[in-house]
């Protein structure tokens, strides 16, 4: 089966052009396509120069494919063709023929190819609370090849390690060297930021504004790099979350630049930015031009917002979705701009997915305020005209009213340890919390070294409180060692990790390389992240947690087999806990063993816990 | 029937006893009931010395009436008889005998009246957006009756208007005397804080402390002047709200002191407050002595928790709620410490009071953090396991984290009016917003004239959002006069209001009596809430709001006959907004006319709102 792949893979796309005056460089999107999908639907979007005035496209008879029919647009340089692909339908190669009134202009070689399986099986696992995500800017982690720094033809040149807003040449081969390091650190998926091309002139090294959704960035070296991390990644019993940008494009898109027809973007009469207030969409009062100017205002002026109500462009963005969650094998998807995009598009799109791979994660950046707010955005228990599908968000409430006070601010009744504990009551609004990921910090707000105050203490804390907490973890690249910085500008938290280029003054990938304080903090983190790999209670265990006292604030993860007790004090104090109190989770336990440092205490009575420490103990007999 | 209805009173809850060594004093609750009732369940607590050795009890018989069964309690000092009032009974005297084994020891009248009516219909027109409630400390109002100012017998003696804490004198009297006044300011409704007694030693002040459920406090003039009160409220037209507590009562009521049997009241070990925390009632992973803690703890030393998941307390709450209703014609009721009540019983509670009185208003004390948990309480969008069927808070939501921060906080991204707005469009989680009580300041938090740094202008843009805004506005007593103090302690808002004592310094119930700028105040209370009066926008109009910009916050409130623009712009600068983005609501209006000043601006292009002012204008053709 992987032979026959690979041979359908490099013919398909292939284009016969017979008269070049009609057609002279043809593209179709999917690029191709597989049999055996469960929706048997298929848009194809043909594009090349003036392909309309080719009035008649006719399919090759194919045994169980059907061309239902074939729309144009405005633009005469795009066609797109329906097919319908019988479930039984066999590999193979479709062959369109475009006729004008007197011959055939130009034909078209389509490549269906078989399920991407291993060993018959899905490679697909999909992302849960057991994971451990690590978030990485491709450009920024580590360069495994210098011949790809520089990409001729594309429009940014640059190539700059002085200027955090110019392309420093990370890869996903610097990234596969090392995936060593990360799995010994305890991480057991990857969160890339988008690997699509970015042929724009400048600002390319974040990723988010696509002009090609069917070209793997060759600066990070393409496709066949992305291939090769993946499957190191699934050979290591690892994963890959890819990030989705649906809500907008990049300028210099294809689809931008030579647009099909105008109804596939939003246009303002003046340009008009996007107000960037989530509030509207779910607010009873909301006037329509706030609801319009949110959804269809464009994210920034490099950026023109698609319009998903187009059901060609809807469909284009949703076949990619499933397209490349088929040829690469992906566990997970990280939606961009989530508010940002066509509600009721996220849920027909979140639907496409789920419906060809319900094992998959999908989480979307909720960058709001507010539980309402965010829980607007996911599965929950509102009964409500709009009812969003998707399982997971970015779990912005739990960082910025959870953990960084908890963290930062003095004990209130509603602020410090008490606001990280009040917002997590409010979980009773989502259908399952458990599966939003939380977080420290990522490649937009702060890092969270520079949060609290590069004290390592505080960040042992966070870390901890990130590994024991309910949800799925992610950690940001350079979090293990202390990378630091504010976000102003976001550049400034989008720093080369040390080491990841040859002739780095230091290298932090190894314990050499690492100050004492750094090699500590990496080491407090593989000490529990590896501990949490095969810990029931941290993985798939419940949470109970206790109104904070005197500051401090107590949560269990237990199941039947295990419970881990961890105990929040952010004071500068030592303090000592009654442990009566907790009776329900410790009975019929006696002593609790230190994860971090191996040490056994008595937890009959009272409990001392350091200054600054949140401590995490199993309990034990 | 009225003179029926008098003459049944006089003679109710009559005790002829026999035998004084069996029973020395007989009371019994409720003192006296209805016929005609929705529900024809009645449960008569019997209270007397050594009761339960009349080992019998007989009902003479009377038509529609059947004793269904008697209870007795460890306590021999109680019984319960349990009746059952067939729709059709006519009003009359009920007779029961209480018999020991050789004769009858006690004997007891007990009276079902007429429902109370006017004119043959409900005086209770229940409480909706188009009121305005006015929140009364009856003790700090006015004294319309120094004979009531100490009581003898009871417990506090004290009279000492130098002292906060101290009794000074108010009464019902007081406030029925002002009536004409407030109705001038535009106030609909009264809720006063409760009136019931509260034979207390010591902060017998705000009435908190229940000691007896069935007498008015008459050092406040007892139930014949809260009903001449009401009396004289009906006839203008104007409206009661009663302020309930159920949680718990004062620890020298006569239930505690002669404990019916221990399961009336939660006890602890040792003596264990609540943990006023709300959350753990939501909190999915809530540890069950936290809820137990929060809800069965103690409001405060002196006030014993109920334990309402007795049915015999549960009843004599829930009939008591309903004897007051029927009783005194009230039209709402504020209900005390909501979220510490079992809020099962808050729904048993609720209901029967809604079943008898479908018109009634029913709003609860969420002094809590956070829209999931205010609206946790209320009638809501949450498919969730407790489902609430209060139909409306106080909306503390809207005030510390709406109309505060919107004056007093910079305007930053989830700051200022932005805050204020952002809270507003968290109302798609409650079933009906527009029930929700929203104020200024209350009894227990500062005065808004002190949260706002002692500005007239800010004072009057609270005023006006308060009387502008969705749900309905209560206005604390002395609101209008610029009353000011934190609540640090509590008893610096709750002062006297100047005048309403003889031979008061200044009496601030007249132009005359009051400075230039509380008079202005006044005015501009009096103006906005008489126009609001007649208001269909303002009074059943819908909402739409503007996201903020420049930090204006622009709010419309209409119907299809009226519309009413409010622009609110706390800066220190005016500032002028650009009138096309509000299309959707000033089409095809071209004018609008100031409420308070009259002057009609023109809105087709600009509109210049002065620093520090909500405008509110009225749209004109």
């Amino acid at each position: 089966m992987i032979c026959c792949r690979k041979l359908l893979v490099l013919i398909s796309c292939c284009l016969l052009v017979l008269e070049t005056w009609a057609v002279d460089s043809l593209k179709v999107y999917p690029t191709h396509w597989w049999t055996g999908m469960k929706n048997t639907k298929l848009q194809l979007l043909v594009h090349a120069t003036n392909i309309k005035s080719a009035g008649r496209v006719a399919l090759k008879p194919y045994a169980g494919v059907k061309m239902t029919s074939v729309s144009t647009y405005a633009n005469p340089n795009y066609l797109t063709i329906y097919l319908d692909i019988g479930k039984t339908t066999a590999p193979g190669l479709l062959t369109f023929t475009f006729h004008n009134t007197t011959a055939v202009v130009a034909q078209l070689t389509y490549s269906l190819q078989p399920r991407n399986t291993q060993n018959g099986k899905t490679r697909i696992k999909g992302i849960n609370s057991s994971d451990l995500i690590y978030l990485i800017m491709p450009d920024r982690f580590s360069n495994g090849d210098t011949s790809n720094d520089r990409i001729a033809g594309l429009k940014d040149q640059s190539l700059d390690r002085s200027n955090y807003f110019k392309r420093h040449g990370g890869d996903l081969k610097g990234i596969q060297n090392y995936l060593g390091y990360l799995q010994q650190l305890g991480v057991t998926a990857l969160w890339l930021n988008p690997v699509l091309l970015n042929d724009m002139p400048d600002r390319t090294e974040h990723g988010y504004a696509f002009t090609d959704h069917y070209t793997i960035d060759p600066r990070l070296g393409g496709a066949s790099a992305y291939r090769e991390l993946i499957d190191s990644l699934h050979k290591r019993g690892m994963k890959i979350i890819q990030d989705a940008v649906y809500n907008h494009v990049g300028i210099e898109h294809f689809l931008y630049r030579d647009l099909p027809d105008s109804s596939w973007f939003h246009w303002w009469p003046v340009y008009t930015n996007t107000t960037y207030k989530d509030q509207v969409l779910m607010d009873p009062y909301a006037a329509q031009i706030d609801k319009k100017r949110m959804s269809n205002g464009w994210f920034s002026p490099v950026m023109p917002d698609l319009n998903q109500n187009n059901p060609q462009a809807a469909s284009f963005l949703i076949q990619h979705a499933i397209w490349c969650t088929e040829e690469f094998g992906l566990d997970g998807w990280r939606i961009d701009t989530y508010a940002y995009n066509d509600l009721d598009f996220m849920n027909r799109c979140n639907k496409a997915l789920l419906d060809e791979y319900p094992q998959l994660h999908l989480f979307g950046e909720t960058w709001v305020h507010g539980i309402p707010n965010q829980s607007f955005f996911a599965r929950n228990k509102y009964d409500i005209p709009y009812k969003s599908n998707l399982p997971g968000v970015t779990d912005f409430q739990l960082n910025l009213y959870g953990i960084v006070p908890a963290l930062t601010q003095a004990v209130g009744w509603t602020e410090g340890v008490n606001r990280l504990y009040l917002t997590t009551t409010n979980d009773f609004v989502y259908a399952d919390p458990g599966k939003n990921v939380i977080f420290l910090d990522n490649h937009d707000i702060s890092r969270f070294f520079s949060v609290v105050g590069e004290d390592i203490a505080k960040q042992k804390m966070g870390i901890a409180w990130l590994l024991t907490f309910r949800g799925i973890p992610q950690l940001y690249y350079g979090t293990e060692i202390l990378m630091k910085n504010f976000a102003d500008p976001d550049g400034l938290v989008r720093l080369d990790f040390p080491g990841g280029w040859s002739g780095d003054a230091a290298n932090k990938f190894e314990p050499g390389g690492r100050t004492p304080a750094e090699n500590d903090v990496y080491n407090y983190v593989r000490t529990l992240a590896n501990y949490r790999k095969t810990s029931p209670a941290l993985t798939t265990g419940k949470l109970m947690q206790y109104v904070p006292e005197d500051g401090v604030y107590v949560y269990f993860r237990y199941t039947a087999v295990q419970t881990v007790m961890c105990v929040m004090n952010p004071a500068d104090q030592v303090k000592e806990i009654d442990m009566h109190r907790f009776g329900e989770r410790t009975k019929p336990f006696t002593k609790a063993r230190n994860i971090i440092d191996g040490v056994t205490a008595d937890i009959n009575n009272k409990l001392k816990v350091p200054a600054k420490t949140l401590w995490v103990g199993e309990l034990l007999p």
